[in-house]
């Protein structure tokens, strides 16, 4: 497929303090669009200015929540170097996404190049600060003009693209979690394993709890025993008990995070146990009681790794290594951002740089 | 609230023949439109011509699934008149699944009256034949331009609506349906009873693979246990198992249907034994083998009576009253039908007039 480029006329001021950026306000002056219909597949792709997006009000998008997207970012190296960090997981976790809520698949190959062009073009839109970098989210949405509730028959691919701050302005931190007990985010059968809007609809009302107690993101647990641990906000986690490092198995309704499977690869070759298991929230309070519950982290694109410090479970509150970072979270963090930013050997050949 | 008024000066032609009308492609000439954001709440509430909307593509709504929609019907009578059924039960659904997902309540009388000046400006476009009605289209989007996964700080709520043609171009007929075993649509402490975009995506996949087996709708169990009925398709639904007529009870993973609510109230008021409870796939199929299983249809506002000539479990293929419509079916879609088009008393003051 041909890749039309039309730049933009008008280019934008970029943030003038990379040290204020937050996170997903601020758009650099080009996106990338493509489009779907049955006779001619996807099809007319192009890099143009952003720009809002004429919607019908019936598209089926804004009701039938057709719509699946995903996160990931390019990087910045001290010697000007831009990089992404395993863009082909994304891609390749997209096409899976629009496969459960019947979009049809892409061309990874073609969509990783397109990418590649529109950062390219972009690239004086990724900031220079350590830490900072160009958060990149290519989404689809289901565009025909139609109240019938049936899988839409025309869709749009866009690739939009925001300069990020650092997510820890003041380095690592430990945060509060707050297991929920009441409202369910996915179950097996469903839509738990693919980013589409509506788990993240569904999660937003727990999350506002968990606000209102103080806590910072909740800790899942499936909708069908209401006891094994799932994941956290919406990142994946893990947990250190004794000698053992357990993550939740991917069961259908958790995210197949990319930043978890490079934590497993990474911990073990280390030499560390890592389990993908079922994990009930008992063990949890069994191991803070026997003192085995060690550590505890979140891992996502956002954050990379976002240590556990407390963890309440009904009326039970576990604090966990003082609440301070643990080692091994510590370390893996360290080692994460240093692939990403260059300042660690790129041991997995994870890395594709852009020029 | 003031309701600000702008009428089209290039008004469309309307459908030439009204027994070609199909559901949700055409548009009438206005739509309603009010925004929301935290300094204002609701606001600016005003009908305009039907038009495209401007969306920024970092809108929360394409990202993170914050949309509701209601759907509910203006008929027109013999004698001309426009009216809506029981409209003030689908704008108190509506603010349900805005709390649920974190959408602001509105004001449901300012609603619905802006409702009736909408269709009142409109009133030419509620089709004539009997059958046949003008779809209304309620629904709210998060607009906010933001990748952050927080719940949107602007809102858009907008009424659209589209003549639409008879459901049973032929009368009411049976159709068959396949019993979903692998796919989840929604679970207690999910967002099942809302009529929000994620629930209907997530169900897409089932629909699609029941059609490639010939089948219409799918018939949803629960997603904890795998056996308990909860909706077929989009619709509620209805068994006559001996002489007792049973449907699923509200459990916070079933839709409440307002054509639901209504037909268990004209049931019941006939003399009819009408249980809300939880229902055992496996209590069907040992009622088909003794006999009992008399009649099964689906409830909802585009069918209002759908009778199911056929359900397949498994291997199991249940042919339900000689795949022939009902006795009860029938009396209940003619009591339905009869009371929105005018032709049978409204003993229950279901009724809102227009004008």
């Amino acid at each position: 497929m041909e890749l039309k480029i039309e730049l933009t006329r008008q280019p934008k001021e970029k943030p003038a303090d990379e040290n204020k950026l937050s996170f997903g306000h601020i758009f650099t002056d080009h996106m990338f669009v493509m489009d779907w219909d049955k006779e001619h597949g996807w099809h007319d792709a192009k890099i143009v200015p952003f720009a809002p997006i004429l919607m019908s009000p019936a598209a089926t998008c804004l009701h039938y929540g057709q719509e699946v997207f995903e996160g990931m970012k390019a990087y910045r190296t001290e010697s000007g170097e831009i990089r992404l960090f395993r863009p082909q997981e994304n891609f390749r976790r997209m096409n899976e996404s629009h496969d459960r809520i019947c979009i049809p698949k892409f061309d990874e190959a073609f969509l990783l190049e397109a990418l590649k062009k529109l950062i390219e073009i972009d690239a004086d839109w990724v900031p220079h600060t350590y830490g900072t970098s160009l958060y990149i989210r290519p989404f689809t949405i289901g565009t025909e003009e139609s109240l019938g509730a049936h899988s839409s028959t025309k869709y749009k691919f866009l690739i939009i693209m925001s300069p990020s701050g650092a997510y820890y302005e003041g380095g690592l931190a430990p945060v509060k979690i707050y297991v929920e007990t009441k409202y369910v985010r996915a179950t097996p059968g469903g839509t738990g394993f693919a980013k589409t809007g509506g788990n993240y609809a569904a999660s937003l009302k727990a999350q506002d709890v968990a606000a209102e107690e103080g806590y910072s993101q909740v800790l899942w647990l499936d909708g069908v025993h209401r006891k094994y641990v799932e994941e956290v906000g919406a990142m994946n986690v893990f947990f250190v008990l004794g000698d053992e490092i357990v993550t939740p198995e991917l069961d259908g309704s958790i995210l197949s995070g990319i930043t978890r499977k490079s934590a497993v690869e990474i911990l073990r070759s280390w030499g560390y146990k890592v389990s993908e298991r079922a994990l009930d929230i008992q063990e949890l309070v069994d191991a803070y009681h026997a003192g085995t519950l060690k550590e505890a982290f979140g891992t996502g694109t956002a954050a990379v790794i976002s240590p556990i410090g407390e963890l309440k479970y009904n009326d039970l509150v576990m604090e966990i290594n003082h609440n301070e970072i643990g080692e091994i979270s510590q370390r893996l963090y360290d080692e994460l951002t240093g692939i990403q930013w260059g300042k660690v050997e790129d041991r997995f050949n994870w890395i594709v740089k852009v020029k």
